[in-house]
């Protein structure tokens, strides 16, 4: 079974970092991602060609990120259907890939739905597919769009809490062009502020166990020019003591609706150092990530990643020689506790940035607007 | 020049480990120290002929922790004497190996002062050096006293706090026997809750960029049989927020006249979750820690590390690939934040147990009348 494979990407650094893409070669269509476990050492492309192989890619980080995920999951549908697999059942494996990141079902249920109300409509399997892929692109392009909304809604916050700009800016894990199909949630914003000239600094946290701070979102920064400095995640204290944090922009896997936010493992301890130094605490997620369904923190499924991941580092160009893929830094046998999130509730966020607008205070009833003001959008 | 050299260390798992002893052998007298940046991988033992050699050692954190420091740095004293070295030299250069630890200064000027005592007495350089080594001997067995009689006082403080036991606490970096002339400090407590059947976990924080955590305190706890369990730093928020975590017992580096606390950094985030919380934060040091000469934490100096241990990660077994002799983590240019330490404010900190006992509140006034207590049985 070949169903994954990964090739040399070529050189376009300064084209950008698209971080999906649909093709269709002449042996049938697939899914090309950057393979983000190999980042920032090699740039090397991941090509799925059916739902399967990509669980397989989603499962282990090479493609994440909330609104990644989304964009990702709604492609695995349409490529399921264009290959001629069962389409329930893709949609199926792909939704049970994360349990937390609720942008992956939605994007899932959506290319679905196109699929099937295509197929009751003309009976045909192939309009059907057909309509699987142009709900994922759809989404692909409202998902660049979006990217853009919250990166200006974003900034006018960031400017209006301090205005004058020189914000120094903390963010964990990585929110940028890798995990959208613009140029991210939190990472946007920051991105918006420095070519603007009033980003000061961006701190950006290291992000154990998997390094997505150190691996990714320093790369993006330093693609982009960025003036950036690497920490340890447990440094922050540091930083907020030192009066050297003016805001903390995160992004969010879910956002129950309360407005308590599910989002990357250390963003909640930075939360409660901001508010312990009254520093602003913003989540920027697109709309999608508000699940209506889950009424509170308390109601979402936190995802326990295997204990390997603390154990072990795995890292590009680390090579194997534990278990778990990567080099053991702790005793044989010792045991992990490896939650991928943790849960900020709402009293402690300051706002939550969306392309539909700012939420601030954080409140059931107007995250509800905001959910009612964005389905209305929607349909018109 | 061969200083320091390493010898494969005999099998004597059962018989203890200690950090540091002092050897004659026929060509002159060595210090022999377990390499802690070796381990849980490799056992290897550090022979150091002379202080330069233990510099070394010092600035690499083969040889760490405060209290054992401090009896590295006089028996680095009576090193240089025992081998006619220039002894004021020797004791410059190791007060400078580490800026942060006062007990550092501390074991060298009590060795200089035995030597220099001894010299101006007897006017015998020979009888000097024996005085330097006595005085070193001294203060490693007044350690093992001190945190037999450290872990005494803060099992009665978690026992207090929490009767009936079942202790759940949370430690940061390695505080145990690798750095200790006994078991240590605040892991010497949770070891005595261990032994009298009253822990019921002890959650142990990787502590990076350097794992003393996940190399270091786990291997002890492994070897001791206590139930531990690893967590990255930054997951210790979802323990506290899950109701986790009883307690937290770190050491400490250095503790001001006011009762700021410096230690390993990632100990201050700590410190706000606890109290965010309403869990005591424990801070377990013997009373050479306390530093009536710092009046405050912003008159402590903390050490700022190179940025390649974050960019990179060190580890035994992880091959060198990059500048600082680890695996590249990050983008090439990375600059990082690496602060050794941070300080926690005493307003944070619940108790500080001493071997002269357990101050709480933690006031200057306390921690004033505890270090004349100590002060005062020395003398007599």
């Amino acid at each position: 079974m070949t169903d994954q494979y990964a090739q040399t990407r070529e050189d376009n650094r300064s084209a950008g970092t698209p971080a999906v893409r649909w093709e269709e070669p002449p042996e049938g269509p697939v899914l090309v991602f950057l393979d983000q476990t190999r980042l920032p050492a090699e740039e090397v492309e991941l090509v799925c060609t059916d739902a399967s192989a990509l669980v397989e890619a989603i499962r282990s980080l090479a493609v994440r990120g909330a609104p990644l995920l989304g964009i990702a999951g709604a492609y695995g549908v349409a490529l399921a259907a264009a290959r001629g697999f069962d389409v329930d059942e893709a949609a199926r494996s792909l939704v049970g890939a994360r349990p937390t990141a609720v942008n992956l079902s939605v994007g899932v249920r959506r290319a679905q739905s196109a699929y099937q109300a295509a197929l009751a409509r003309t009976g045909d399997a192939r309009q059907a597919a057909s309509a699987a892929l142009a709900a994922a692109r759809q989404m692909h392009q409202e998902d660049a769009r979006a990217s853009a909304r919250m990166a200006g809604h974003g900034l006018a916050l960031l400017d209006e809490l301090q205005p004058g700009g020189g914000h120094r800016i903390l963010t964990h894990c990585n929110t940028g062009a890798l995990m959208s199909g613009g140029e991210g949630t939190a990472f946007a914003v920051a991105l918006a502020a420095h070519r603007a000239g009033r980003l000061r600094r961006l701190w950006v946290d290291e992000t154990r166990p998997l390094f997505q701070g150190a691996r990714l979102t320093a790369y993006e920064a330093a693609r982009t020019g960025m003036p950036y400095t690497l920490l340890t995640d447990n440094a922050a204290g540091s930083l907020f003591a030192a009066g050297e944090v003016d805001a903390v922009l995160i992004g969010a896997d879910r956002i129950a609706a309360d407005g308590s936010v599910a989002n990357k493992v250390g963003s909640y301890p930075l939360a409660v150092l901001a508010r312990y130094h009254h520093v602003p605490f913003i989540v920027v997620a697109p709309v999608t990530t508000v699940d209506p369904d889950t009424p509170n923190g308390a109601a979402i499924e936190i995802e326990q990643r295997p204990g390997y991941e603390v154990t072990e580092v795995v890292a590009p160009q680390v090579p194997v020689t534990g278990a778990g893929g990567g080099v053991p830094v702790a005793p044989l046998g010792t045991q992990a506790y490896n939650p991928a999130f943790d849960v900020t509730p709402p009293e402690l966020v300051t706002a939550i940035v969306t392309e539909e607008g700012t939420v601030s205070p954080v409140t059931a009833g107007a995250l509800a607007d905001l959910c009612a003001r964005s389905r209305q959008a929607v349909a018109e």
